[in-house]
C-alpha cells in the first residue's frame, strides 16, 4: 500500500490512523501542498481534485487507487474490519459517521489551503477570521453532539471514524487556527484519551517523514 | 420516518432520492433555509449543526434522530439493503463514495446557503464568483473521475450514492450557480439517465410539497 499525502493535512492524517489502528504497514510518498506539489500534472493524473490523501493499494488482486479520506476509512474496514473502526450498533455507527462527517463535510472544506489561499489572495479577506468562523461554527456543534454518546472515545469506548476526524480537527483548530479550545471539554477528554493510543500517536502531525524540524516531536 | 428538509438543499435532495428509491415512506417537514428556520433554537435541537436534512426514525425499536446526508445514507442502506445504493465490489462501493464525497465535501460545504451569506455579509465579497469557482473545479474534477467508472450511471448501470449525490450537484450549478456543462458531457449523460428513474424524479427540488410555484413542475 502506498498513500499519497502531507503531515498536517487532515484528511491524510484521518487515512493515517485507520492504518496503524489496523495494523496495517504502508509507504509514504509526501506531497508537499506549502509549494504546490498537488497541482502538478502527474498528481491530477492521480486524483482529479488534486487533494490528498491518495491511496493505492491491492483490492482482489487488482492495483486499485482511490482519493477521498472517508471512502479510503470505508474501505480499510470493509477490507479489514479487525481491529474495528466502527462500532456494531447500527444507529452508533451511523453517528460516529455523522459525527465524522461535521469535520469532514462542515468544517475542513472550509479551511482547506486551496480555500485559504483563495480568500486570501482572490477575495483579499481576512483568512484567519474565516476559518475561525467555520471552526468554531463546528467545534460547537460537535460538543454537543459528541456529548449524546461519547464514553472514553467520540461514540462509546473505542475509538472509530469520528475519533479520527476529530483529532486531526482539534490540532488545526488550537495550532493552527488560534481557537481557544477550553469551551469543549468533552471533546478535550477525546483528544486526551486518543492521544495516549499507540495508533493515534504514529499516526500524529507531528511525528511524520516530512515533519518540518520546528514542529516534530523530539 | 420524518425527513426534515427543505425543497432545494442538495443534502436533503440526496436522502430523498435513497428513499424513494428505496421505496420507503416518509413524513416530510419543510425547514425554510431562505427564512432561516434552521437557526431556530428548536430545530439546533434536533442537529446543533444547524443544517438540513435530520431524519427521525426508529432503529432497532427505538426513535432515533440522524444528520449528515451520506451519514443518512449509509445507514438506510445497512438497514434496507434492497434495492441497494452502492455496488457489490468493494472497490467499486469504495469509487461511489469517493464520488460522492467529491460532491458533499469538495463542492457543496462551499456553495451552501450559510456560506454564502458569510461571503457575502461579512466579507462583502462576491459570492457567485466564489461559488462558480468552487463549482467549475468540483466539476473537472468529477468528469475525469466518473469517467472511470461510468456505465449507464456514474459507477456501472445501477444508480448509487454517486448519483445521489451528482444530480443535486449539476442541478445547483446548472440552475443556480449559471455554470455551463456543455464541458461535462459524461455527467450529463448520467444525469439525464437518472431522470428517467421515478425514484428519481420524485426526488426532485422542483416536486416538493415546499417548492415555491414558480419553480414546480407542473
Amino acid at each position: 500500500m502506498t498513500l499519497y499525502g502531507f503531515w498536517r493535512s487532515s484528511a491524510t492524517w484521518r487515512v493515517r490512523i485507520a492504518l496503524a489502528h489496523k495494523g496495517l504497514r504502508f509507504d509514504y510518498v509526501p506531497v508537499n501542498l506549502g509549494t504546490g506539489e498537488h497541482h502538478r500534472p502527474e498528481f491530477h493524473a492521480k486524483n482529479p481534485m488534486g487533494s490528498v490523501p491518495v491511496l493505492e493499494l491491492d483490492v482482489g488482486g487488482r492495483p486499485r487507487r482511490l482519493a477521498e479520506s472517508l471512502a479510503i476509512l470505508e474501505l480499510l474496514e470493509e477490507l479489514h474490519p479487525e481491529p474495528p473502526l466502527l462500532p456494531k450498533d447500527s444507529f452508533l455507527r451511523a453517528r460516529a459517521r455523522q459525527i465524522a462527517l461535521v469535520a469532514a463535510s462542515g468544517i475542513q472544506p472550509l479551511q482547506n489551503t486551496s480555500v485559504r489561499l483563495y480568500v486570501e489572495q482572490t477575495m483579499h479577506a481576512d483568512a484567519a477570521a474565516w476559518i475561525r468562523h467555520w471552526n468554531v461554527r463546528g467545534l460547537d456543534a460537535l460538543e454537543k453532539l459528541v456529548g449524546e454518546t461519547a464514553g472514553r472515545f467520540a461514540v462509546g469506548d473505542a475509538p472509530s471514524f469520528a475519533d479520527a476526524c476529530l483529532v486531526p480537527q482539534l490540532y488545526f483548530a488550537s495550532q493552527r487556527a488560534g481557537v481557544d479550545l477550553a469551551p469543549y471539554p468533552t471533546l478535550r477528554a477525546i483528544d486526551a484519551a486518543c492521544a495516549r493510543l499507540p495508533a493515534f500517536a504514529a499516526a500524529h502531525a507531528k511525528n511524520q517523514p516530512d515533519t518540518p524540524a520546528d514542529v516534530r516531536s523530539v
